[in-house]
C-alpha cells in the first residue's frame, strides 16, 4: 500500500479541483475523490504530472488512504450537499479527525454541523474561501473557522496554500471556533456586493452625468487604481470597461443585459445584520439594486416616469466631477467597510468568538474578491486600536473622509438632480450622517410610540422608564 | 349550564382583555380564560357591566363553554407561548372548531400551525390585528388568514367588531389561506416603520434646516394633515411635537432620549423581502435608522466627525422649503407604499395566496396605525387596474410624483449639503430613478462577476448564456 495522503478533496468540481491542484503543487499528497468517479480519473489524467494525487472511487478507500488524523475537505454545493457528504464520511472517521467545509454554508448550518460532529469526536471546520477559480488555484484567501486544535493540524497546510499579502504573510488565519470561518467570508461577500455596487454608481454617473465613453472610464478607473482605490474590483471594472464586443463592435458592456444575479450570501448578510441590529445600508442598498435591476416587468412599468433633464457638463467640468466622483466613491467605501466590521464586532459578541478584527483585514489583503491595498490600513488602525468603537473614528479615515464630505456631498446631490440612482452614495452618506448627529427625531419615533402603543420612553435628563397619558390629561408616568 | 358563549378569548394582557370587551359591547357573548385566573376575576369585575361575559378558570371549562363549532382567540405572546397555548387547547377541541391567534406571530410560525392543526380537522385562523389597546376596543383593523370555511364561521364577528371606514365598510376580510393574514400585518408594520422614518426626516429638516421649532413643525404637520398626507401617524406626529414637557417647559420631543426601539416586525418584513428579493429600500433604511439610533457607544465615537456648516435659512426661504417637504414627504411616502405593495404580490405568488391588493388597501384605511385618507387611493387604483405592476405606475400617482420630482430632488440635495441624515427621502428616490433607468449599472456588476467568478451573463441583442474568456484571448463562449 501506498504511504498515505495528507489530505483528502472530495467534490472536484471546479473550486475542487482547483483546490487539489493547489495542495499537490504546494508538495502535499492529495486523496481525491468524486461522486461520479469520471471527474477522479480525468482530474489525475490532466494533472497528474503535477503533484502527488491518491484517486479513490469509493468513500471508504478515499478515508482509508489518508494519513491520521485524517484531514478532508469537502467541496460540494452549500446546503443538503453537505449534509449528505457528512453523514457519508462521518461514519467511516475515528476520533480527532477533521472534515473542513470549503464550500459556502450558512454559518448557522456550519455551527449546527460543528457541534454534532463534535460530540462524535470529530472535528468539524468551516472555511470560507475566497477567489474563485484562479484563486483556489493560485492562493485564495482562506477562512476557517473551528477548534484549536484542528488549525493545529491544518494550518501549515492552510498557510502554504493561501494568497500571500504583499509583506509575504499567508492570508489565512485561525477566525475563531465553529461557524466564525463562514460567518466571517459572509460579510466578505456582503462587503463585496456593497464595493461593486458603488463602482457600479461611479460608472453609472461618470457615464451619465460627465458625458464619459466606457473606454474613458476604464480609463479613469486605471487612474484611480494607482492610489487609495487600489483593488482587484477597481482592476477588474477597467478591463471589462475597456473590452469591446466582437460581434457589435459595441463596448462590450453595453451589450451585456443589465440585470443582476446573485447567489444569495449578500442576501445573508443583511438578514443576518437585520438579526444583529446592525445597520449595513450600503450592502442592503446593493443586494436591492441587484433585484431591482432583475424585474423586468416592473421597470417596463417605471420606464415612463418622469425624471429631470439631462444637463450636459463641458470637459473641464466632466473633469472636476470626476475627481469629486473619487473622493464620494472612497469616503462610501469606508462607510461600507465601517458597517461590515461593526457586523464582525457584534457577530464576534452574539456568538462568543474572539475574532481578531486586524487579522480578518490581514488576511482579506490577498487572494479574495475584495483584497486590496486599503485592507492594510484596517489592519493597522485595529493594530492601534483593538478596541476601535467604527473605523470611521480612526484619526486618519477621519481625516480623509473630513477632507472628502464636501465633494461626496455634492456628487450625490448631483446624482439626485440629474436622475442618475446612486442609493449607495446617498445611503452611506445619511449613515455618515447619522453617526455625527448630536440629536436623531427617533426622539419624535419614541414619542409616537409611546402614543400609539405605550411602548413607554427614556428622558435625556434622568433615568428611568416613562409613559405620557395621552389618552387622558397627558401627565407622564413612570413605568419601570 | 348557562347557554354557550359565541366565543371565547384566551390571554387577557391588555389586547387581549379589550378585544373581548369589543366583542362583549358588540352583543356577543364571550367566554374569558387566562392562565392566572386573577386577571379573568379583574377583568368581570371591572367591566362585566358591559356585556356577557362567561368567566372560566380551567382550560377544559373555557372549551365547555363555548357553542359548537368552538371559535376561540388566543391573545398570548407570539412564539412559545402560542404554542404552549394551541398545545393546551387542541386536545380539547373536536373537528371543526376554529382557534384564533390574535398575536403578532411570524407568517411562517403561523403557516406551520395551521397545517399541523389542520390534520387534526381544527381550523387555524392567523390574525393580524392592529390600532394597539385602543384599536382593540374601539375597532381595530383585522387581517385574519386562514380556511374560508373558518372565515364564514368568524368573519360576521370580526365585521362587527371592527373599525369601519369612511364608507362604513368594516375594516376587515378574509385575506388569504394559512399566514396570508399575519404576512399582510407584517407588511403593514413594515410600512409603519418607513412612515414613522419620513416624517421623522421630515421634522429633522424642518427643524435644523428651516429653523423651525417643534410648535411650529406641529402647525405645519397639521396643515398638511389637512390635504393628501392626512394619516394617523401625521396626527399623533403633531401632537407629540405640540406637548410641552411638564417638568422642564421644554418642548416635550427635546426630553425624550432619541433612541427608537423595535419589536422586531419591521426586521422580519426586510428579511422576508430578501428571501423574495423585493427591494423594500424605504422599510429597511427605518429599520437601519432605529437600530443606529441605539447604538450609544458608536454615535459616542462619530460624535466628533466632520460635517458641513450650516447655513441659515430666512422666513420665506423657510416656508418654501417647508412646502417642498410636503412634496418629498409625500414622493417618499408613495414609493414606500409602492415597495410594500410589490413584497404583497411577490409573497401572494411564492406562498399561493390569492390576495386581493385593493381589498387590502380599504381594510387599512380605518383602525390600523397607518390608517389614512391616502389608502382609499390606492384600493381605487387596484379596483381599476388588479394587475398594476407598481402603484407608482398608476396614471393618478404617476402625475402627482411628476410634479413632486423637482422639489423632491431639490429636498434631499439639501439634506446631504446640510448634514441632515435623510436615508428614507434618498433612498426612495434612488429606488424612483432606479426604475426609471433606461439602463442601470448591473451591466457592470454582471460582467464583473463574469470575470471573477465565471457567472456568465446574457445579451441585450441575442438569446442565451454567454461566458468571456477573461483569462485566455476574451472570446464569448456559450454557456447554457
Amino acid at each position: 500500500m501506498d504511504t498515505p495522503a495528507d489530505i483528502g478533496v472530495t467534490g472536484l468540481a471546479v473550486m475542487g479541483r482547483n483546490l487539489a491542484r493547489n495542495l499537490a503543487r504546494s508538495g502535499y499528497s492529495v486523496a481525491v475523490h468524486n461522486r461520479t468517479p469520471a471527474r477522479t480519473r480525468a482530474l489525475v489524467e490532466e494533472f497528474g504530472g503535477e503533484g502527488a494525487f491518491r484517486p479513490a472511487e469509493s468513500a471508504k478507500d478515499f478515508v482509508a488512504s489518508l494519513k491520521r488524523p485524517r484531514r478532508l475537505i469537502t467541496m460540494v454545493k452549500a446546503g443538503e450537499a453537505t449534509d449528505a457528504v457528512i453523514a457519508e464520511f462521518a461514519p467511516l472517521l475515528d476520533e480527532g479527525d477533521v472534515i473542513v467545509d470549503g464550500g459556502n454554508a450558512h454559518f448557522a448550518d456550519t455551527r449546527r454541523r460543528e457541534r454534532a460532529l463534535r460530540e462524535r469526536g470529530i472535528h468539524f471546520v468551516g472555511a470560507g474561501i475566497s477567489g474563485g477559480e484562479e484563486g483556489a488555484l493560485h492562493g485564495p484567501s482562506i477562512m476557517p473557522g473551528g477548534s484549536a486544535e484542528a488549525y493545529d493540524s491544518l494550518g501549515p497546510m492552510l498557510e502554504t496554500i493561501a494568497a500571500k499579502a504583499a509583506d509575504g504573510s499567508p492570508c489565512t488565519t485561525h477566525v475563531g471556533t465553529d461557524g466564525a470561518g463562514h460567518f466571517v467570508k459572509m460579510v466578505h461577500n456582503g462587503i463585496e456586493y456593497a464595493d461593486m455596487q458603488l463602482i457600479g454608481e461611479a460608472y453609472h454617473l461618470l457615464r451619465d452625468v460627465a458625458g464619459y465613453s466606457p473606454g474613458q472610464i476604464a480609463e479613469v478607473f486605471r487612474t484611480w487604481n494607482g492610489g487609495r482605490l487600489d483593488s482587484y474590483l477597481m482592476e477588474v471594472s477597467a478591463e471589462v470597461l475597456a473590452h469591446t464586443d466582437a460581434e457589435t463592435g459595441a463596448p462590450f458592456v453595453d451589450v451585456v443585459a443589465d440585470r443582476a444575479e446573485q447567489k444569495g450570501t449578500g442576501r445573508w448578510t443583511v438578514q443576518t445584520a437585520l438579526e444583529l441590529g446592525v445597520p449595513v445600508s450600503g450592502i442592503a442598498e446593493a443586494v436591492f439594486a441587484r433585484s431591482l435591476s432583475g424585474h423586468t416587468s416592473l421597470r417596463a412599468a417605471g420606464a415612463g416616469l418622469p425624471g429631470p433633464r439631462a444637463e450636459a457638463m463641458d470637459t473641464d467640468a466632466a473633469g472636476r466631477f470626476a475627481d469629486q466622483v473619487e473622493q464620494a466613491l472612497y469616503a462610501s467605501k469606508l462607510v461600507s467597510y465601517a458597517q461590515g466590521w461593526h457586523m464582525l464586532r457584534a457577530g464576534a459578541e452574539e456568538y462568543g468568538w474572539d475574532l481578531d478584527l486586524g487579522a480578518i483585514a490581514a488576511i482579506w489583503r490577498g487572494g479574495c474578491i475584495i483584497r486590496a491595498a486599503f485592507l492594510d490600513r484596517i489592519r493597522s488602525a485595529y493594530a492601534a486600536a483593538p478596541g476601535l468603537e467604527t473605523l470611521l473614528a480612526d484619526a486618519d479615515f477621519a481625516a480623509e473622509i473630513g477632507r472628502a464630505q464636501g465633494d461626496w456631498r455634492a456628487v450625490a446631490a448631483t446624482a439626485l438632480r440629474h436622475g442618475v440612482p446612486a442609493p449607495g452614495f446617498s445611503a452611506a452618506l445619511a449613515y455618515y450622517d447619522g453617526l455625527r448627529a448630536d440629536r436623531l427625531p427617533a426622539a419624535l419615533t419614541q414619542a409616537q410610540r409611546d402614543f400609539f402603543g405605550a411602548h413607554t420612553y427614556r428622558r435625556v435628563d434622568r433615568d428611568g422608564v416613562f409613559h405620557t397619558l395621552w389618552g387622558g390629561d397627558r401627565t407622564q408616568e413612570r413605568a419601570d
